[in-house]
């Protein structure tokens, strides 16, 4: 089974405990819809997508304890707060309460469950086909420094942050099985180190050349020509362009745009919210001070441990977060296709059917 | 003595083993040229100014040894390329060299260690001068956000990267010590986490209010308008204005510029390298995979432990420094005074008189 989030033959809902990669690889079952929201809150998954999809079926599991129409509103609220930056979630949970509102209790829990499940097969179709127009794109490019296309990316917006293929390598995966020589500079992704721990995994597992860097180093290499261009997810993107993604993607967008790189957003049309006018409408999660100030990994022996790199006594913010304005990205990448980071390009990228 | 460079009672030249900050403040014994080119190379002391002072006892040292021509070349190039990025270094192994060599070999290591002393005195002195034109420079910013001074750094410019005061943390010591509400954003810094480990650290002793963030927070931080300046140190200043520091200076001066926040670089003249015509002719230090595929800190209990953070078999890059082109710096600030980054404004600083 290659999805992050199954059912398995006992009909549970399983998924990765992402906070062990990359040296452990644990399944879990979630079997309650605390289960589900504990995942998200302390994020044994993440990634926008795939926590709308976890958020989907911790409704269902809500409404196999409860179908009535107050515990259907409670679940929803708790679920929907677990994390407060990425729309898809509320957009899953949306989308399971549209489908079950209007049908009696007893039948309320099959058909969230039911729709949950198309939440996934519609990320999955949906990821793919965001490989393929990426993947067009961006064969498409200048590659001054050689023959290899030299992609830089932020975070992880992967099979891991999706149900499968991811949305920021869903085009790197594709270049990749096409035969297209492909290199990625993996950003560490402090504080949480996501892409050290699960990009660089879910490459190497796939055999995708890759090089892992200190956030820091990106500038650098943009500078020395050997970035052909930045292709990150998003956890939200404003009406008029502006994404929110994982915090240091903005910094990165800077020096693309100061380099001449070009900047790409892979984002389900999901991700889109019409009802936020900008980025400064949005929300940025603010996480705690213990991902700043200790850092786990694995010891020699190949035991985990957690170490602490802050004195203590010194205080910590730990913005998780933050707002790249539509200025500088070259183009959103959806299942719709490209379209400019811009309030029309949005409007018709939302109106505009799957291609 | 609050010198990070001393020599003690029985005359063996000490400083603080920086590895190891902060959770333990261990002294060590720089007792021969080998043992101050390691104390650079393997990073227990570093800072431009700092590593230049123990490069200058660690020529003296060699010509305790032997202190013919040919000894003094050969233990000159040889501290010269423990470290290749910062200019100071060479600066002061040249100060060394030019005080000797007209002299009688019989007198060369007494006159060599007393050109060492000079150079740590007047680096003393160059920073007090440094803090104070920076303090009125800060003082006179506008803080629209509150009355407390909000600062950011990257890095560590302070004290421990000088013999005292520091460069970029010179301007913040002397505001805290008049009084001024003064508050400092420290960049973690990674890979090799100086600014967590050691600026924070610092800052805490003198009791400078402080929060340490991921160095990818800098940007959202100076979009919502909490970053009144940025003041970094440096390694080199080219001839045109370009600056060499820390990778991931070049990320926040872009941010800087961005949101209209200034950025300021505080360097002793000598970090001045007139010869280099450029930030591209500077060469960029790579350092070992090890800095970003491990971590060290402190455990629960206290003792110290080293955990992986990238899966083994995934390649690193790790490159120590980056070039801020001079159209994003506001300032230099020097002991001269401050002036632009530019060719016309590191002239006239050059050739100025200390003020």
């Amino acid at each position: 089974m290659s999805r992050t989030l199954w059912i398995d033959t006992e009909g549970t809902l399983r998924t990765i405990d992402q906070t062990l990669l990359p040296f452990e690889r644990r399944e879990v079952a979630l079997r309650t819809p605390g289960e589900c929201e504990l995942a998200i809150r302390e994020m044994l998954v993440r990634g926008a997508p795939l926590i709308g999809a976890v958020g989907a079926y911790g409704l269902a599991l809500a409404l196999r304890e409860d179908a009535s129409d107050a515990a259907l509103w409670r679940a929803f609220e708790r679920l929907a707060a677990a994390r407060p930056t990425a729309v898809n979630l509320r957009w899953a949970l949306e989308r399971v309460r549209d489908r079950v509102a209007g049908a009696a209790p007893a039948q309320r829990a099959a058909l969230a469950w039911d729709e949950a499940g198309r939440i996934c097969d519609d990320d999955v179709a949906c990821n793919a086909v965001i490989g393929e127009h990426g993947a067009r794109l961006l064969r498409a490019l200048p590659r001054p420094g050689a023959d290899v296309l030299n992609l830089l990316t932020h975070c992880n917006a992967g099979r891991l942050a999706t149900i499968d293929h991811g949305t920021a390598l869903a085009p790197i995966y594709r270049l990749h099985a096409d035969g297209v020589r492909v290199h990625v500079w993996v950003d560490e992704t402090r504080p949480r180190n996501q892409g050290a721990a699960i990009t660089a995994w879910e490459l190497a597992e796939r055999g995708v050349p890759h090089t892992v860097i200190a956030d820091n180093a990106g500038g650098l290499l943009m500078m020395q020509g050997r970035v052909d261009a930045v292709i990150v997810g998003c956890d939200r993107v404003a009406a008029n362009g502006d994404v929110a993604n994982k915090v240091g993607t903005y910094l990165k967008a800077l020096a693309a745009r100061d380099n001449g790189v070009p900047f790409y957003v892979a984002c389900p049309v999901s991700t889109i919210d019409p009802l936020t006018p900008d980025g400064a409408a949005i929300p940025i999660e603010e996480r705690a001070a213990r991902e700043v100030t200790h850092l786990a990994g694995a010891l020699d022996d190949g035991s985990r441990a957690c170490v602490r790199v802050v004195p203590e006594g010194s205080p910590v913010a730990n913005p998780a977060f933050d707002v790249t304005p539509a200025r500088l990205v070259t183009a959103l990448l959806t299942e719709h296709g490209a379209c400019d980071a811009s309030a029309a390009g949005v409007r018709a990228v939302l109106e505009a059917r799957p291609s």
